[in-house]
């Protein structure tokens, strides 16, 4: 039986589970390929590190080289993540004629049409599964299995660490109490600005936004907002009005441009994403064919995210033993501009804290109306002493109006604190 | 640019679909062929039957040879249905050299495995996405993105019409009004027999399971037992123990045997499958090491199965036009036996009717345990004169135990009825 030599790029959380998964036998893959995988080399930062698990120590080296130039490679699995180092090895991967599987959402989600087109060119594959939402098979599905649809929607809950944040913040506790617990647990990192500035949910709806409508759009261009200014309360109000507050990501066309963001935002209960709790990530599309669809399943963790590197891997292989690489490339032919988030339109839900005292409300709602805001339903939930607590929950508006009428209200001096303005998904705007 | 012609046979529901997404532009499918569909030839029963949509009258044929024998046609679209004519025309279509797509469960889960290899030999393709769970993308993940798993257990909500008829039983109203109004709202057919004998999701999980685990099942191997005798009452008893009660369908692989059956099955309220409600189908997936995933969906309908089937059309016409065609063979090298329900084990919950006077209980008790059933909770639920009903709730138990002692226990004269038995899929035997 014919042999397919791997090289590994980097030995940690995913790398190590791809190894262990590439070691282990694999009938139904050598059914189909009639070959079998072999991990050939595996780049470290570190030879002498100690490792949890048994690797004999000639498959290590801590030369690149090693890896991406030996011939007897076909496929280079890089894991190192970051755009630099991963970058310049990918590239080198291809430019020797291999095909290259990645799990580095920063990486495609700030190169992607440069590394598949240089894959395309040289006539190789690079495939990418792995970069959102880890196990969940989204990817493939969106560009083959869905093909025949038009999108409308995709939107996500594509981060672990903020889900888990949120979800226990859902009983009640504080942002900062559950940070620290997750850190911990290992769900959030040491430094966990990443994930709880949305930058990480927006590199991967980046990603798919640019499967989904065919237009390139790379992490930059993507407007995000963190999970730092949501407090349990708003989540126990969200709840009153039928919603949930999840950090969502989400991308949708509108008259030829495309609507790609991540803030948290208030979904309904009865929204499939709505019980996506913990680390569980879920991902929810509308194509104009299939209606809705959701995936749910890990979004991170070493085996989870292994199991979708192999699928790609064993992808590439078939291509390889069936002669028919180099088909992977890039599939955004059209090229939409991304709408200012300024002009994007929602329903928005606010919180603030005013003087407890006639009038207030007619000065706030004069400023609403003066930047054609207009305002669904006003609730007073507390006061205390001389301070009433207001929940207002929007029409559609465009979000430039509200920004220009809330700086205008936070002038006004009967309002204390605007606490917090959250995003609202309503079905209206499905 | 190239045409890749399409042949259909049939144009009802699917079939005027497939129709319809083939028939518009899709410039995705364009970029990435190099080529575009066309719908060259259809067959249709009658040609003169009146059509809601239109359709060029030139394109339709009432003879099967015009499309499977037309040497400019190199996909066929089987969306006939049924066992006969589908099968010898789609043997047709493969010995003439054709790749064929088909929605037609039935077939494949009575003869997927002869039709696959008829499909290998003569180096076509055969797919069949849309043959379980309509537009849910699931047999292609299943076999190529999560190929790096061994799977545990695939559990699927796959029949939309009981799931409909159970979704509404829970607001409390019973089967046979719940039915009617079905078939009213076009959710159920005249004759209801095939879905709610749960025979429909039994073709469905035999496919499931033939790919999970490689071992081909046939629709006739797997038990099914359907919705006819769950009652509003059973409903409502499931959720007072955190459960409610869907129609099932399930494979796992249990010591070298297969376990794959259909039936109405308590699961908990907090199951991913709990909230599939209406029409919706839901696939439920547990790989050792992507863990738990979960494909929510509409599992029919026009549209959603015409969408799985343009993407196989897409993949056949890859296929094509890279000369890759012949590898989407039957993956079943492995022949497990499938086991007796006898000797399957799970929890069981029970609703009986016994006279309302001491040791009544203690009888039945002692039945119980004279045939190993373990009894993890019994409730008097209500007594009206002198009947009482009681639920129990079993440990796992060997199905065929219980059922020797459900024999002895009817013949108690203390017990007026065994309203329902119903598997219990508990968190402890997931």
């Amino acid at each position: 039986m014919e042999t397919i030599n791997i090289g590994l790029l980097g030995l940690g959380t995913v790398g190590s589970g791809v190894y262990h998964l590439l070691s282990r036998e694999n009938k139904v893959v050598q059914e189909r390929l009639d070959a079998k995988f072999q991990v050939k080399k595996i780049l470290v930062r570190d030879l002498k590190a100690e490792r949890f698990f048994p690797v004999e120590r000639e498959l290590l080296t801590d030369n690149a080289a090693e890896v991406v130039d030996d011939p007897d490679i076909s496929i280079v699995v890089e894991l190192i993540g970051g755009t630099n180092v991963a970058k310049q090895l990918i590239e080198q991967a291809i430019a020797k004629g291999k095909s290259v599987v990645t799990a580095n959402k920063e990486l495609m989600a700030n190169f992607g049409g440069f590394l598949l087109d240089a894959a395309r060119d040289r006539g190789v594959d690079l495939y990418f599964e792995a970069s959102v939402a880890g196990g969940i098979p989204i990817i493939r599905p969106l560009k083959d299995n869905l093909i025949g649809n038009k999108f409308k929607q995709i939107m996500g809950i594509v981060n672990g660490t903020t889900n888990y944040i949120l979800s226990k913040m859902a009983t009640g506790r504080e942002f900062a109490e559950v940070l620290a617990e997750a850190q911990q647990l290992g769900y959030a990192e040491r430094d966990p600005e990443a994930d709880i500035s949305g930058s990480d949910a927006g590199a991967k709806i980046a990603i798919l936004a640019s499967i989904a409508f065919n237009s390139r759009v790379s992490a930059k261009e993507v407007f995000t907002e963190g999970i730092t200014r949501v407090t349990a309360k708003d989540i126990m109000y969200a709840r009153e009005f039928g919603y949930t507050i999840k950090l969502i990501a989400l991308a949708k066309e509108d008259k030829g441009m495309l609507d790609v963001r991540v803030h948290p935002t208030m979904i309904p209960l009865t929204h499939p994403l709505a019980a996506v709790n913990d680390v569980y990530n879920g991902i929810y599309v509308i194509g104009d064919a299939v209606g809705e669809l959701t995936f749910l399943g890990r979004g991170a963790g070493s085996l989870p995210t292994a199991a979708a590197v192999v699928g790609d891997i064993f992808e590439a292989a078939l291509n390889i033993k069936f002669q028919r690489r180099g088909r992977s490339g890039c599939t955004c032919f059209r090229s939409l501009p991304v709408k200012s988030i300024d002009d994007v339109k929602s329903n928005f839900y606010m919180l603030m804290e005013v003087a407890d005292q006639p009038g207030v409300l007619a000065k706030i709602a004069q400023i609403f109306g003066d930047n054609q805001v207009s305002v669904g339903s006003v609730i007073q939930k507390q006061s205390s002493g001389n301070v009433a607590e207001l929940v207002f929950m929007t029409h559609i508006v465009r979000e430039g109006n509200l920004r220009r009428a809330l700086k205008d209200i936070e002038d006004l001096e009967v309002v204390k604190t605007i606490c917090n303005v959250i995003r609202v998904e309503a079905a209206e705007n499905a």
